[in-house]
C-alpha cells in the first residue's frame, strides 16, 4: 500500500509554527494530566527548533481505495507507516543520529499548516539528528515519569491473562 | 505506556479457528475486491497452519487512562505496537526466520475466541517460523498483484506535493 507521505521541514518560519502548535497542546495535555501536571511540564518532550531535520509524516489520501487487509481494520495503514517509521528510526540510530517521535499535535491544524488534504492525516512529527548521548534506559524513566515492566506481563498463552496496569504506570485521571 | 500484549497460540485448535475466522474474512476481501478476486484468491496472504510459532498481539484494554502523547490521536497505541511488530520482524530475519502480519479477520470475532476484553482490540496474527527462503522483492510484487513506487514519490518539501496514486497500485472499486 505504500501509505506513507514525508513531508521535510526546511522553511525555518514554519518550524516555528509547527513549534507553536505542539507547545500549545503540550499546554493542553499538562491540563488533562491533572495532579501531574507540573512534573509533565518538566519534560523534555520534543526538540522541534534544535534538531537537524524535522520530517512530518501523514498517511495518504484515497486511503478507502485499498482494500487488502483492512476492509475490516481500516486503520492498518498507520500499521504500515508505523513500521517504516520504526525502521526510520533504527537505521537513524545505526548512524549515530537519535530521533523522537512528536505526537503532541492537533493533527486538523497540522493538516492546514503544510496543505495536506482533508482525506490524508499527519501521525508523527519526528525530530532526527546528532544528540548528546544515547542512554542506556529510556528518558521517560529516567525522569522518573513512569516505569517499565517487564516482558512477562506482556505475554500470556491461548487466552487473555494479563495483570492489570501496575501502579505508576497508568495514569487515572481524577 | 507499553500497550503491546501478545497472546501464544499453542493450542491447535484455537489454531485451527483462527484458521478458519481468517479464510472466512478472504474471501469476504476477495468478494470486495470485485473484477481482482480471483487473482487475489491465488495469492498467500497467511500460513496459520504452517507456521513454528502463530501470536496474536492486541492493544491493551484501560487505554483511556493514557494520555501522554494521545490526547488529540488515540490511536498513538496502535503506532506504539506496530513499532514493537516491526522490531520482532527484524529480529526474527536477523535470526534467519521469516513473519508475517495477518490483518485479515474480523477484530471482534478474533477477540471472543481469545477472551480478549471488549476494551482491548487485536490487531495482528503474526506468523512466525523458518521459510523456504527470502526473496530479494515484496511477495506481492513478485506475484504481480502490484508495483512498488519509490521513495522520490512518497518525499516532498515543506507542503503536500504527491503524484495521485499510481495506476496498478491503487485498487479503485467497481
Amino acid at each position: 500500500m505504500q501509505p506513507w507521505r514525508f513531508i521535510r521541514i526546511t522553511d525555518q518560519t514554519l518550524r516555528r509554527r509547527i513549534h507553536a502548535l505542539v507547545d500549545e497542546e503540550r499546554l493542553r495535555t499538562a491540563d488533562a494530566l491533572g495532579e501531574r501536571a507540573r512534573e509533565f511540564l518538566a519534560l523534555k518532550v520534543e526538540g522541534i527548533l534544535d534538531c537537524a531535520e524535522l520530517i512530518v509524516v501523514a498517511l495518504s489520501n484515497g486511503r478507502e481505495r485499498y482494500v487488502f487487509g483492512r476492509r475490516t481494520m481500516p486503520h492498518m495503514d498507520l500499521a504500515s507507516v508505523s513500521c517504516a517509521i520504526q525502521n526510520v528510526w533504527l537505521a537513524a540510530r545505526a548512524e549515530g543520529l537519535g530521533m523522537g517521535w512528536v505526537s503532541l499535535f492537533d493533527p486538523a491544524r497540522l493538516a492546514r499548516l503544510l496543505t495536506i488534504p482533508a482525506d490524508a492525516e499527519p501521525v508523527a512529527i519526528l525530530c532526527l539528528g546528532p544528540v548528546p548521548d544515547f542512554p542506556d534506559r529510556p528518558s521517560l524513566e529516567l525522569d522518573q515519569w513512569t516505569v517499565g515492566r517487564p516482558l512477562a506481563e506482556f505475554v500470556s498463552e491461548n487466552e487473555w491473562l494479563f495483570p492489570e496496569s501496575a501502579p505508576g504506570t497508568a495514569y487515572q485521571p481524577k
